[in-house]
């Protein structure tokens, strides 16, 4: 397994305040790893609310099982994470971890089981030993603070080169509200999907319908237009708790002047914490912005801007700075939706590659070959059909990949 | 660029008979390669049928265009081939040049152009000049030959570490008539596509639209049924010749015993080629047969079978020979078809690793990992729903195809 660092790795995280009503502490379980943390625990304010957005894998978790189920009440108090175990395709057993899991959980912290949410990333198939938790979780639950966020993103990571965090603040009703979270994820990372972990609090008091919506735009945008490697995890969480405890008036529509606020402040965290992922996509030297135009439409857009972030012809020539824009005409000719050959036109940064169907008839090769030189590179395509536009952001397909995945049973 | 040979190349060729009313010679007009031959040129006897099966990309390449349009008259009389430039996205310039190229046919070998056929494979995006055939095919002409099949197949290949050659003979009425294929692809290969280059001749007499039903039925089932790295070319081109001359009685019915004796060697000849095409895949070191049984629909098991093929997740652990079924849980359920976690099986090989939605009691690792080492590696997946079977073939993904393709411009 490589021990490389992604190029992307910060040099410094931002100081993350705490979330009022939000407690957490890290601990080590020995799930899988040694000497590193592998248990998150999280405690949020009697009367949170919570929504997510879990897999849509059909062969997902026991601990997606158990989220799904729970979501419906739009309660949480508790959170438990543990990385080095995935405890999916993991039959009777997996849901007996749960189970077994939640209860203990709700024993520690005093809070019903039917308000403690699970998350599980790691080996699948592995069947997980849910009294690893036992004792661990009485004498975590004693040093809950408010300040853990980078430990917490650190405890969750599996083949992540680097912890995950942002943190964002609106203005709700004259109150400012805070929003902090966490990600991890670098390999089975596709769009369309909440993808990953990610779990985001905030002290903003917003009602739990609203808060579902505003959640799914937001991951529609960021977790669901990434691409590391076309593959999806059984075990994919995104979960935003809003304590309430800021005091601002309960955000209770979409459309006012509050509502339009915690979005922006929302929808910013989420793209942050997705960029981090994908700049941490396992082995990836770059990071790359794919944007479609003049589509059919937006969906269509969206389709094709992914046949080119998902095609390994286009990731290696990346990974190779080559301008090679003829694997995106592939690309864009393999997507099945609308385009025409001969009004295509595309760019790699400013340079314009390709106009009507053909070369451009002032293409520098130096010039192109210069943009791929750059760690973070924007290619654009302009179908020339319609309105329709999408962006998608993935990384490059190196060596390192196939290496660490030949390797690392995830 | 790597120079290493697919550890799956032939160490001999199978004799390739000449196929009566069929001539060729190869050539070296120096399109892109020093050194080797780039063009093949190809003569059929006046009255042969041709059936083909092309790219279903949005944007092919001009050959694509220009044989799509010569089908409908279902006859030919020439073929002519380049490999070193794919002329596709040229635009007017494409389309010029293959109007050029088969004027240089039809001058070199006295017949219409509207029967010679074109096929176009190497760079994107670059013009192709067609002056570079004139003089070179009017000297090839006076070379054609019954006995130059391994040679046409060397003159067509890219980044093929071998060329792809095969033959079958079927009895039709009483009498012997014989089939020759070659195939070229190595990369850019995705199912559900006719697939990179093959053509195929016959002496046989068949019905233009039996012959174009056959084809299309014997792709479906072999070059539509293989990936290497789920792109699909721009120029993607099967051809299928029949002369007519080993004097059979046509064959002009789907269902008689001579259509089914010509028919299971059609069948068993694209077969072999597309096998070849895939054990050839760019930096190949596994050849993997994916068999996905107890599905909803034969649709639904292609979708999921490819899902699994497809997944640089399963591809790699195959490259290191890691026994990862949890990546086949995965494939599966990012699919989108029809499955339930807890009814699902796993083979690798004949070594049982997931049964009912978890480990299987019985797994034995050391037995899971003696199968990866095998060259040949056999997966089944038993949904356990319905009667829906297919079966797909991959190869690996490894760190010499992400060196290879970021090199090449292809």
């Amino acid at each position: 397994m490589s021990e490389a660092v992604s190029p992307f790795a910060p040099d410094s995280y931002p100081a993350m305040p705490a979330i009022a009503g939000v407690t957490m502490a890290t601990a080590q379980a020995g799930i899988k790893y040694a000497g590193r943390t592998d248990v998150l625990l999280m405690r949020f304010a009697e009367g949170t609310s919570v929504a997510g957005v879990l897999t849509r894998s059909k062969c997902p978790s026991a601990a997606v099982d158990w989220c799904r189920e729970r979501l419906s009440g739009g309660k949480a108090q508790a959170l438990l994470v543990n990385s080095g175990n995935a405890n999916a395709f993991t039959g009777k057993k997996g849901r007996e971890a749960v189970s077994v899991s939640a209860d203990l959980v709700g024993d520690a912290l005093s809070v019903p089981t039917g308000e403690v949410f699970l998350a599980s990333t790691g080996v699948i198939g592995e069947p997980l030993d849910p009294f690893k938790f036992d004792g661990v979780l009485g004498e975590t639950a004693t040093r809950l603070e408010g300040a853990g966020w980078l430990d917490a993103a650190r405890a969750i990571m599996t083949t992540d080169t680097y912890p995950k965090v942002a943190t964002r603040t609106a203005t709700v009703g004259g109150t400012t509200v805070t929003l902090n979270g966490i990600a991890k994820g670098a390999g089975m990372i596709a769009p369309d999907m909440a993808t990953m972990l990610s779990f985001i609090a905030t002290d903003a008091a917003v009602a739990p319908e609203v808060l579902t919506r505003f959640l799914k735009a937001g991951v529609n945008g960021s977790f669901n237009a990434i691409t590391i490697d076309s593959d999806t995890s059984t075990s994919d969480t995104v979960l935003l708790f809003a304590t309430g405890e800021a005091g601002n008036p309960e955000i209770a529509s979409d459309v006012s002047d509050d509502a339009r606020s915690f979005r922006a402040a929302l929808d910013d965290l989420l793209l942050d914490l997705a960029h981090q992922v994908v700049k941490d996509g396992e082995g990836a030297r770059k990071f790359v912005e794919i944007t479609v135009e003049g589509a059919d439409s937006d969906g269509s857009a969206r389709v094709i801007a992914r046949s080119i972030a998902d095609s390994p012809l286009v990731k290696t020539a990346i990974a190779g700075e080559d301008a090679n824009w003829g694997r995106i005409v592939m690309a864009v000719g393999k997507a099945g939706e609308p385009a025409e050959r001969d009004r295509l036109a595309i760019w790699f940064g400013d340079v314009r590659v390709a106009v009507e169907g053909e070369r451009d008839p002032g293409y520098s090769e130096a010039a192109a070959s210069q943009v791929m030189k750059e760690p973070e590179i924007r290619i654009r395509v302009d179908l020339g059909l319609g309105r329709g536009t999408a962006t998608v952001w993935t990384c490059d397909l190196t060596k390192e990949y196939v290496a660490i995945n030949g390797d690392y049973r995830s």
